[in-house]
């Protein structure tokens, strides 16, 4: 199989593991897709586990002379969407970053584009690979806390000193949709309902000058069935903090409440002693399932139509801190 | 001092536990406040320590009758208001379950009451004097997590099997007020801010034939300064669950977070080792400091303005949900 990667803002990190198993899949073709970023590292690495990736300036001129079975799109956040649209235009599937949008006129592109291409499409929600937050979806999805009725989710980030693209939301799309999307993802993924409404809020106080970047962010979301779910996203994280991020997930339901923490998987129902902890294990890689998914081996636990959802419900929350009000999808 | 204590629905255990050291503080009238409820206990506990208080069916005339320093007020919640109102008429000071109203006409009638009378005033926010939220606050005070920007906060009770004045919310008065009210109270009293806006949503989907009772609800508040808080209510704490009650708070600040989970106290921040656990004190008692208030001794931790603040962010909070859209204070 042919792949070819587009840019090294994001989780090329996903493929390259994974490409040591995959050992039919060749990276045949590489482009940063903008100017500013050097494609040097990745070349490096490609050369010394023995694929001979060409290299492109143009990223179209790339798709057009390889025609690949597979594209990865990790350039420019605000080239996203135009990236897979080119792809999908192709008839090539494509494992974008997320957010696979930046903007609510992109995102309609994208989707019409979507519908009329015939290809995998999924974002690179790396989480729902964790063995933590991977155990605890199956465990929901086996009934162990009966009905979901309440979701609270947290992604707590470092700040540290950020590169100039995030500090403009034209480059960066908003901290809702850049660290929230996980989260987001997770109210989706675990509770299987459909997002209703969201009201959100988020501000740039305190964000040590670090220009439109909001620091701290809260979402709430209606889901159908009344479901509700909290998403809490800010980098106030704490520099001597023992990792870079803090995800954590409670999900309570009608027979139980399981919840995610530090990376530990914690449930209670009818027949837990009290709480109790469940070993976190997750076998699946997340592109490994890409490509199984494209060859009609597996089912990729992230395809198009919870890419597209979940993108879309990042954009509304964004739209409604924007504005100040609750936002209907 | 002369206290009278009105009713038997709600937390008179604060006062009983207290009394053993406040010997000068006699209990000297008792009323139910309602033909529903019966005194006998609490009648046998003051005979078996030291007071002998006169039993009145109409809590009006014992208060005219006895003319006491305190009031404590635990009678049925929607007679809460009336019961201050009228205490307040007498200047009387009053030590009243939370919420100390259940609807906005109440409330107003209680705040335009309260700004006549010169007596002091406050709600039973127990968990204020809980060791680890107290010295969750008292760090956050004294500056550890810098300037505070986002609070997260969860009640999660066991439902049980709940007597009939919780199925209605004349009686009731929603969940959102009465398990919500510790947290909207928190939100309040860490982040030192006034409520600006409310965004909540509840429901009484699968609250197991409990008529009106909200089984899960979600609030959303912003306060001055652009602080975000949530608070995350429900009834869905398994029954072989440790404790009755799941009570959590997070507060991340511009320099540090701290979090209470489980009755124990977690500190971030740029002098811990990774996340250290802080022991968790409180050498303070909810009734003792209400009574040394009134002496002019200390100033309790919850007075009439905090009360007053968040008995009305939980009735706006309740009217957002009720209407579904967002309510500014």
């Amino acid at each position: 199989m042919k792949l070819c990667m587009i840019g090294i803002r994001g989780h090329n990190g996903y493929i390259l593991d994974d490409l040591e198993e995959l050992r039919h899949v060749k990276v045949v073709g590489l482009s940063t897709g903008t100017e500013e970023d050097d494609i040097g590292k990745l070349e490096n690495w490609c050369n010394e586990h023995g694929h001979t990736p060409e290299l492109f300036a143009d990223y179209q001129q790339m798709l057009d002379k390889i025609k690949p079975d597979i594209v990865s799109v990790c350039g420019p956040l605000e080239l996203h969407a135009e990236m897979c649209i080119e792809a999908f235009g192709r008839g090539i599937n494509v494992f974008c970053e997320k957010p696979v949008a930046i903007t609510l006129e992109d995102f309609e592109r994208l989707k019409v584009a979507y519908d009329e291409a015939k290809v995998h499409f999924a974002a690179m929600m790396g989480l729902r690979y964790h063995p933590a937050f991977y155990t605890a979806w199956r465990t929901v999805r086996d009934g162990a806390v009966g009905v979901v009725r309440l979701i609270n989710t947290r992604k707590s980030y470092k700040l540290g000193q950020r590169q100039p693209y995030y500090l403009c939301r034209e480059t960066y799309g908003g901290t809702i949709p850049w660290v929230g999307s996980h989260a987001i993802d997770w109210i989706h993924w675990f509770s299987g309902e459909s997002f209703c409404a969201v009201y959100a809020t988020h501000t740039v106080m305190h964000n040590r000058d670090h220009e439109e970047l909001e620091m701290s962010a809260l979402c709430h979301f209606t889901l159908t069935n009344d479901v509700f779910a909290s998403s809490s996203i800010d980098y106030l994280r704490p520099t001597n903090a023992p990792t870079h991020s803090d995800d954590r997930i409670r999900v309570a339901g009608t027979d139980g409440v399981i919840e995610v923490r530090k990376g530990e998987v914690y449930l209670i129902n009818g027949e837990t002693d009290g709480e109790e902890q469940l070993p976190a294990e997750c076998d699946r890689q997340i592109f490994r399932d890409f490509v199984g998914h494209v060859e009609g081996k597996t089912t990729s636990l992230i395809g198009p139509k919870e890419t597209l959802a979940v993108t879309e419900a990042c954009l509304l929350a964004r739209k409604s801190a924007d504005e100040g009000r609750v936002v209907s999808f």
